[in-house]
């Protein structure tokens, strides 16, 4: 039997323990925790690596302390737009859809770009036609309004600044959720999805849209999962930048991940993080910031980490 | 002196000798003699190469014979929606459009994006209120009228049916142009411009806005530009794929897009092709179809070309 493994995250930045409070911690604890058991119980059933990506990920949608689906940030017209993509390694096909206002799941209509459409990526209004084509659940604003997302928009809503996710820049989080996963048939599979950033305005576009750099998978290498500053992402091609740094150059996950964050992303300026797994089961959580929420799960260990240490 | 060179393409496909007529050739061999002249006007005033590659598709854009700007075809609701990208070598920095309408030079705005924003990618209306504030030139529906175009939307257009470019499929031309250059300061750049697929519905976005699939550069390795069934160029984020191929594995600049074409886009199941060139003035014009509109220009000569041989 093949080692099935999940991997999460909830995001990367500055995430100090200083700043951080006991019921805080243990809300994001049982939130990663609940996104990899509800990701484990697929893999454990024989599922497929992408249904459990898609169920742990969904998890993390649903969870207002995550940037995605439910806690999604305004933009800078005071609505919710998403970035969702997916990839399997075993056919490396995907699917991705970017600025669909009011999704409740974004993973699931990816998964449904790359399953129902002859498309890798949908966007806006044409992808939010295809969403109700394939019967995807909308909600209303006041699903996605919360108090303290409110607050942080309100605060710069009539500026040109654009918030990743916190208000203060030196305690800045960047909001992503994302999740890998390595099921009994040896396929491995990667997730990403996205509310964005704070006050977004012109229609931008992160890399949790993009395969090749927020996303990506392949039976050969890995599948990841990047969670960061999405421009320095994009512009690095981060997420092929592994599967190639393995592929071409013969570097381990741990190598490859180390190599991708440590020193390429770093050396363009970009903060932030990735997950990652292999057909062994190998797991690598990198970044290069303050912290990272991560967690992973497979039949040995149930692991949950939020800071460096 | 370095060897400055300028490199077009006009799109890729089943472009065969049989089907083309005197006066149609030679409108196609003047369209892409005037991109790479001007193109190379540029660099041989010691223009930067972003500056060439500028000039040059904005020819390819103006012309309507290729699917970009006036010559971009019809979508699902009878309009005109382009996607462009650029990339720098020195810097890796990059920019991006998806999904505008009526925009006169999609690659002057992707050029501003990079210039002139925190972004890489900006889509639909929230683009045009960037291309707005930037002062680009959007013109009416009758500049991109065309008989042929419209014809060729009319027959398909309450119908499932997309079309990467003619309505039959065993004519079927991959519309995009792109431009690769090399300037005298030895710094690479790469662009690619789309008018889309015929009848496109759900806000499809294909590789040519997306940084790592359609268009790359790196002074460290090459500038690319792709042409092809898009959808296959994402999930194989085919010009990275070259750029790792030469930094990873050591391979020419020959031997990465001959791998990245011939064996990762055909093994796919992809069509379609690139053109690149390296700091030292390699070029390579590599496509899996019958043919390829390209051309390109240097001090030495000045070369265009349509079919395989």
């Amino acid at each position: 039997m093949k080692k099935h493994t999940i991997v999460v995250h909830g995001g990367a930045g500055t995430i100090l323990k200083s700043e951080m409070n006991e019921a805080k911690e243990k809300a994001y604890n049982e939130g990663l925790t609940a996104a990899i058991d509800h990701g484990y119980a697929v893999l454990d059933k024989g599922g497929t690596a992408v249904d459990a990506v898609v169920s742990a990920i969904q998890q993390l949608e649903d969870n207002p302390l995550f940037n995605a689906g439910k806690g999604a940030v305004f933009n800078a017209q005071g609505g919710h737009e998403m970035d969702a993509s997916i990839m399997e390694g075993k056919s490396r096909e995907a699917g991705a859809i970017a600025a669909i206002p009011n999704l409740r799941n974004p993973i699931v209509l990816a998964k449904d770009v790359m399953n129902h459409s002859d498309h890798v990526l949908l966007i806006g209004d044409g992808a939010k036609e295809f969403g109700e084509l394939r019967k995807a659940v909308f909600e209303n604003d006041d699903y996605f309004y919360d108090a303290y997302r409110f607050d942080q928009w309100n605060k710069i809503k009539d500026t040109d600044s654009f918030q990743l996710d916190h208000t203060k820049k030196e305690k800045k989080y960047l909001g992503t959720v994302g999740a890998v996963a390595l099921d009994m048939e040896g396929n491995i599979a990667a997730g990403t999805s996205t509310g964005g950033m704070t006050n977004k305005k012109f229609g931008r576009v992160g890399d949790s849209a993009i395969i090749g750099s927020g996303t990506y998978a392949d039976n050969r290498t890995c599948a990841i999962s990047c969670t960061g500053t999405g421009e320095y992402f994009m512009r690095g091609v981060t997420a092929y930048d592994v599967s190639c740094l393995m592929m071409y150059k013969g570097l381990s996950l741990q190598e490859a991940t180390a190599a991708a964050i440590q020193d390429h992303l770093t050396q363009i300026g970009g903060d932030g993080g990735l997950i990652a797994v292999d057909v062994h089961g190998n797991v690598s959580m990198e970044f290069n910031c303050e912290g990272m929420y991560r967690a992973y799960r497979n039949p040995k260990e149930s692991v949950v980490k939020i800071y460096r240490n």
